[in-house]
């Protein structure tokens, strides 16, 4: 099997993936406003070769400031174009809202970072969804049909302004005079129901051409977005088969837009917490998670539907307590509580494993995260994965130097960036403006 | 006289103010998309110790692509980002319509730039006018009152939004495991006419504050918007009298806001062609343009109101083409025409002093630039300039090199940067969320 697996970083807000990441005593506290430690942060990424920074987005979501950072970075595209600067090889994910930005803006946006990086970037384009969001724009959220409706028109339009400079109608000749052909760079006017623009966008090809589209989210309104557009699908699953249903889903919805499935490629969330074994993972992970370790207890307690108390943190669950319980079906990350309630863990352990975290998690050493990377890709559930590492100022370096060269020993990650783009070094197929399979397939 | 002036650059599209820039030999055709050549230029305008780089915008206009470059940097936001990031003192202006962005949008990039930067963003807050912009947003240009209501409302949404982390918010305590103080970081609910944003905006204050306020325009309108928040005014006048008008207008809009006018500083547009003396200038100054020439002794013809023959370029005007000449009443630039006219230049020569570009040109040597500064600046026309040098690639060093010097020789330009932020460098005074002054003179 020559195929390899892909890997991306999840990279939020300077921290980490954990809410108390920002305390601990090696961690600058100031990471979130520091750009010369997200800098450091991504070069180290591109150290262990990962393909791809991913920037989620959802800045404007109310927190509890009090004691936890806001999850994402202080402007997505502000901080992809500090790291595009000082880094080579990786490529560059932001999210940008179909929903409450302008396209021509989006558009010009992504691909002067495009050009700017040498051909790294790519827009994660996904519909806002909740009222919190919308608040910050002085209205309330539109119905699901009016935003999907307004993202197919926006992907569409964005990437017809990518193309509206055409591949070839840059000429700089500075002897004649003739700075570009006129007839290759040329309005689009496209009008929607929701967004529309004239045209043409003054950014000539990058290296890659334009910037690759991604999509996160698993709604039938995902699937059917994602397989029309999406190079990538940022995915998330908590089991092998659950996330081989999701990468299917997307597999079928693009062929039925008259793609080729192997053009979008799935990738699955992983949680890490990489130390040298089991039990040095387990207490890192409690000092990072003790201010939350209550209100987890009590959430816990409603996964497997027993009574559980703070006061028995240390102790494993009792017989009468395991034979009781019953993985809740309203929680797909039930069952895998229970099976680590039934090795012994206490009831500390059991949380430290991360069973209520929004991805699998690993919390061990660098071959138990090899180990489970190796079984979701062989058993076709994900074409790569996006990590999310519990405190950037180490973690990302203990996946690179722990986890990174066992995947590469055992021929199943590369060990050199391939090609000069992200598209060449995903794998992913040219293209420049509207894909045209889509364009036969569908009206604007 | 112990004030000394204010000085920033015209940072448009790579090339140079000249339409025929991108094809002088000594420049590098691909300027344009080029962001090793923009952070070099950004460098040698830091080494001359100027204020801060302007980015105009009007991205989207039509342009004759066939033998002219885009006037603007591929992305003005993007563009500032490099620049933050590998500089250290120079300000960092861009223009952002206020009609075609959501305000929340807005105030994350600038304050982003802002702590990105510390302390050096500005944020050129205009209205878009022109259908050709509207098009691209696939809407018609809203009217007048329309815009500069809107403006009013996103300038004083955008500050609220600057101020809503309050300034001594940011705890980030590790040992109490206390982020910020929530009762300081709260949001703001303005809800105008046209533009409302919940909040507050998650970013902390930059070494500044926040990115100061920047104003371009001349009508009733523009001073009334500057007038109310500018910290700086980019105007455009062709005579001392004119510039002092307009720069009186500002103040006295500022003061009917309860502002000190001092509070607003006013720069005058300077066009430079800086070499060792006025011919070798001229002679640049006729490469650069000499694919414009026929079209500009047609407009000549119009400002002087004479005929005027391509066939003669190489020729001074008669005595009989000078006594039947007449100013055009239109065109304030057509006085000084009739007297560089009138100073035996050739027809060629004329056109290549500049007369109808868009600014007082100064083709000729360090000392005639540093002279028509000092009377400006001694004649209270102006605080300031901004210079849009002829070509980048060695006009920026040029005016650092060959004028610099004298002004500060003559001790009307600093030798050093004094401050750590723009705000410190340019004597503005300190602003964090709204000026509570302009709250009490105003509702929102």
């Amino acid at each position: 099997m020559n195929k390899k697996m892909l890997i991306g970083l999840s990279f939020g807000a300077g921290y980490g993936s954990q809410p108390g990441a920002w305390r601990m005593p090696w961690v600058n506290p100031t990471s979130f406003a520091d750009f010369d430690i997200m800098v450091k942060q991504a070069q180290t990424a591109e150290r262990g070769k990962l393909h791809f920074l991913f920037l989620p987005d959802g800045f404007g979501t109310l927190v509890d400031i009090e004691s936890v950072p806001p999850m994402t970075s202080l402007d997505v595209m502000m901080t992809l174009a500090a790291v595009a600067r000082e880094t080579k090889h990786i490529g560059l994910l932001a999210t940008g809202s179909t929903t409450f930005n302008e396209p021509y803006n989006l558009a010009r946006q992504f691909k002067a970072l495009d050009v700017m990086s040498h051909g790294r970037a790519g827009w994660n384009a996904i519909t806002s969804s909740t009222n919190d969001a919308a608040a910050n724009y002085g209205v309330t959220i539109p119905s699901s049909e009016e935003r999907y409706g307004r993202a197919h028109e926006a992907i569409l339009l964005i990437q017809a302004l990518w193309g509206s400079w055409g591949r070839n109608a840059w000429i700089h000749d500075q002897a004649s005079g003739k700075f570009a052909n006129k007839d290759q760079i040329l309005p689009i006017n496209l009008q929607g129901k929701f967004v529309g623009a004239r045209g043409p966008l003054y950014i000539p090809p990058s290296e890659q051409g334009q910037p690759i589209i991604v999509h996160a989210g698993g709604s039938p309104n995902a699937h059917q977005l994602g397989g029309r557009f999406a190079d990538v699908v940022i995915g998330s699953a908590f089991t092998i088969e659950d996330a081989r249903s999701q990468r299917q889903a997307f597999r079928d919805a693009a062929e039925g837009y008259g793609r080729n499935p192997d053009d979008i490629k799935f990738f699955a969330g992983l949680m890490t917490t990489i130390t040298k074994d089991r039990r040095t993972a387990l207490d890192r992970r409690i000092l990072l998670t003790e201010k939350e370790i209550p209100q987890r207890v009590a959430y816990l307690q409603s996964m497997l539907r027993i009574p559980l108390s703070i006061e028995e943190l240390g102790r494993p669950l009792s017989e009468l307590q395991l034979s009781n319980a019953r993985p809740s079906p309203y929680d797909p990350r039930s069952a895998h509580a229970l099976k680590i309630a039934k090795e012994g863990w206490s009831l500390r352990d059991i949380i430290a494993h991360g069973v209520i975290d929004y991805h699998p998690v690993i919390v061990g050493s660098g071959i138990e995260a090899a180990d489970h990377m190796q079984a979701w890709f062989e058993a076709e559930a994900a074409d790569g994965f996006w990590i999310s590492t519990d405190v950037y100022a180490d973690g990302i370096d203990a996946f690179v130097d722990e986890v990174v060269p066992i995947l590469q020993e055992r021929g199943l990650f590369h060990k050199e960036y391939e090609g000069r783009t992200l598209r060449e070094n995903l794998g992913i197929q040219d293209q420049y403006g509207i894909d045209p399979r889509i364009v036969s397939t569908q009206k604007y």
